[in-house]
């Protein structure tokens, strides 16, 4: 059973036509490095919205309440700019909050630039995908998915309800 | 006067039966070992429920407004699986959030396992109650308590309107 | 164009007059001293108000949706006593949390003591102003902007809007 993963750039400038998307197909390359770490991930699907609660809600919530994908990473809108609101479309949307997530993301980003301390990035639960926010610097993503490797591949286990594997320390 | 401490042990495993409560009884030692450091506590309660919202909230309900605890330590129920709802529960019932102590326990955490990011445990007060969420694994609470020790007597002071101890430098 | 400050202290002591505001001040100076760091800082306001929801909120909403200044300062009520609600008026009124901000001050303060894991400080953005709490502890001023210095002049230009700067690594 493979991990299935979806990806929503979010981007009043792509989205318009005004630019190119450097970070979502970097993410794209990224979740497919890491496949195998991550349980067998591949991307199903890929979108790109504005800079807009609505449509970034209505996008997540056609991916996990009936695409039903493990995994959507969100990429862009994380920061304070008034345009920026992933992570408000974000929690309006999951039933619960993974905080570990989106502070290991952070510690990552705060070793490469003091800017990440800008990210308001949110990750969280909804039915059985997990959300997260990744910031919309195309290098990011790499760095905040090597941040969450190490348990990401259980976590999505945990989110299906799989308790067969042996329990780790502390999950 | 003493610090009264209560300890809910959240499993579905442990209250229909089908396995012992590790991790209860070791919390109860935990407490009994660091009595001292924590101004006098000792266990006046504990209790196991199962993995739902309801049963969590009534026991955290009548430990801080009836009984009127000091601490108390939620064992359990912290992680991803469907059935891990106590950060919920105890997100419904406290007043205040102390995200400062639920940082310096998954700091701690993740020194010790990667997965540690996978525990999603919340903190706050209620009343004149503080309640944690601690992992399910035994040896995390002694972890999780030793991290909080140098902060947690000063604490509990302020949650019940003591200012007359010295000011600490930056409580 | 400057940056336009605006410094609440938050106390039931200094209020009332039975003590004298020794953070606030302090406050203003340290603002005064980052001027440049920050783009050109100066304090438009200061006010005193006691440890009340009400009292904290009708001042945050007036700096931010009447005076528009660009940065507001609370300083103390981040603690654990019964009359702390700094956090809660702060949380009531902003529209996006920006927990990296808190996290690092967290970070910070907690290299200096560790009664920090005790504060509960919140920060976010209301309109086109950042709120940030701070604790009481007059030295903590101090320690808490040191550490957003690296980024909090490029935030406040995120929040007005603009765009034209140089994107930085991953805001
Ligand atoms: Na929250």
């Amino acid at each position: 059973s493979m991990v299935q993963v979806a990806i929503l750039t979010v981007s009043d400038t792509v989205s318009s036509g005004s630019g190119p998307d450097r970070s979502g197909p970097r993410a794209v390359s990224v979740v497919n490095s890491l496949s195998e770490k991550l349980g067998g991930a591949h991307v199903v699907a890929t979108a790109v919205v504005p800079d807009e609660v609505d449509k970034i809600k209505s996008t997540l919530l056609e991916w996990s309440d009936i695409d039903k994908v493990d995994l959507i990473l969100t990429i862009g809108g994380t920061g304070c700019t008034p345009r920026d609101v992933t992570p408000e479309a974000t929690k309006a949307v999951i039933q619960k909050e993974t905080p570990g997530l989106s502070f290991v993301m952070l510690q990552e980003s705060l070793k490469v630039t003091p800017f990440a301390m800008l990210s308001r990035a949110a990750a969280g639960i909804r039915g059985s995908t997990l959300i997260i926010n990744m910031p919309g610097n195309p290098n990011a993503v790499a760095e905040c998915m090597e941040a969450l490797v190490p348990a990401l591949k259980h976590g999505l286990k945990q989110i299906k309800g799989d308790k067969r594997e042996k329990h780790p320390r502390h999950a």
